[in-house]
């Protein structure tokens, strides 16, 4: 199968461990280059945040996986990049 | 012919299988370099996608047979690239 | 006469042939490196497309006339560019 | 004199010849690089463009000459540029 | 576990020290390259700032207590990025 | 003194001499690379530009002079760049 | 102490001396290399202006006291950055 190059997760996670944690527990996978996690919204005490992984081969299961064992949940797959190479998404006149 | 260089498709699919499935398996077909796809809505048990095919030399029947396969349907065709090097859309003062 | 290296066209054309032929018959025209088409609106059974050629030597009457028999119509230039090398339209005070 | 990088005109001309013919024409001047015309605005018989000129050294009278010859009239000089290289607008708080 | 390379800190913190201190301080702690700080807002005797952090190897631990000891209070980790390269957020849809 | 590397003045002019004119001039003094014109706004007979210089060592009274010789008055100094190398104008939060 | 590269000043100055003075000053200093002055606003004998400046290893104490002594005053630190290399600000969700 090809290899996924970049997903961009929307996900919803406990205030604990923080974003830190998880970021450094997801960049630790194989596969994996680099993790970013931006704060989106806080609404007591859950947090959503926008995880956006790059690496050369990531396994999404896994990814799935240690988001839920540290108390998050992914809420929707907002970018899949697969295949050799990483493509961009490209704006159209549709998406005005 | 002059060959396809880029794809962007307006998408209608089921849930399952999900889009990371989805762009490996277009990303797995001949002629395929990448392949961007990013969730634009979500309508109950429907999503609306926006697929980014690029690669030296796509073949559209191929790709569209592969999402049909997969339960969805191509809404419409929002660019096409052709010919023997990428050329951007161009924006002009007709656009706005 | 000095060449054309890039055309942006306005065109109306019917649904089929879609745009894939329209851009893979247009690239193969000589003096057409590649061909960009986005689609801007749909009309029932006719579209509105932005075609962007660019080459080191476009024939705009062979490209009129290729658009004109795949029953399509060009219904403005937006941009042409000509000359020994591609310069962009360049945005003063005066557009705003 | 310094010499002339880069005009950027406000042109209203008859709808023939059109554009194509118009750059061409421009392009072929001494001094000239390339021209871009874009659509402004059309009305009735007459269309409003803006002409992008760039070269090493452009001639002003000449390139008005050859506009009114082919039926235009320059309506304002939208940008200038002149010396030993093209520097670009900057744009600064009043500008808001 | 996988180094932090960058971190942005919306950071709540007293009028003195003043923030060219606080970014000095920050700067010298080991694994940091460099630190930029603006001001957000004023609100009498305390002020708003953004803290972005980026080095090799942050320690987050340490970059709080520093604050902390300036008299200042992280209020959110707006971005965190880590693994063996800097991954940007990526922009999709549904940021809109 | 350190050198003077860019201004951007807020110019009045009558309409005549033209902006080909003026940017040619000032093109032509010691210590310029290159003019940029561009025209903000016209009223009657005298008009608002946005001139950009740019060189090595601008003098500010030669173009002062300059410009008012040929009937112009800066009415202000929109940005001035000093020292061994162009420094860009930074965005803030401040500035929103 | 890490060196400081970068400051964003908020400035409120006399009319007289004007601006170019003020950058010329400014950028003559020890470890500066350069300074952009743009004009924010003006308030009859008093203009509100943002100071840049950009250097190997800013002293903020001799900045602040040139200023003074042209007659202008710090109204806010907008923008600091230290460390071994310049570090942008990094834009987030929650700057919207």
């Amino acid at each position: 199968m090809a290899k996924i190059r970049r997903l961009v997760l929307d996900v919803m996670k406990p205030m604990e461990p923080d974003t830190t944690e998880l970021a450094r527990s997801l960049a630790k996978l194989e596969g994996v280059d680099g993790v970013n996690i931006v704060l989106v919204e806080v609404d007591r005490d859950v947090e959503n945040v926008k995880v956006t992984v790059e690496g050369p081969d990531l396994d999404f299961e896994r990814i799935k996986d240690l988001i839920e064992d540290m108390g998050g949940a992914i809420h929707s797959i907002d970018e899949v990049v697969a295949g050799s190479r990483i493509v961009e998404e490209v704006k159209t006149p549709q998406d005005d």
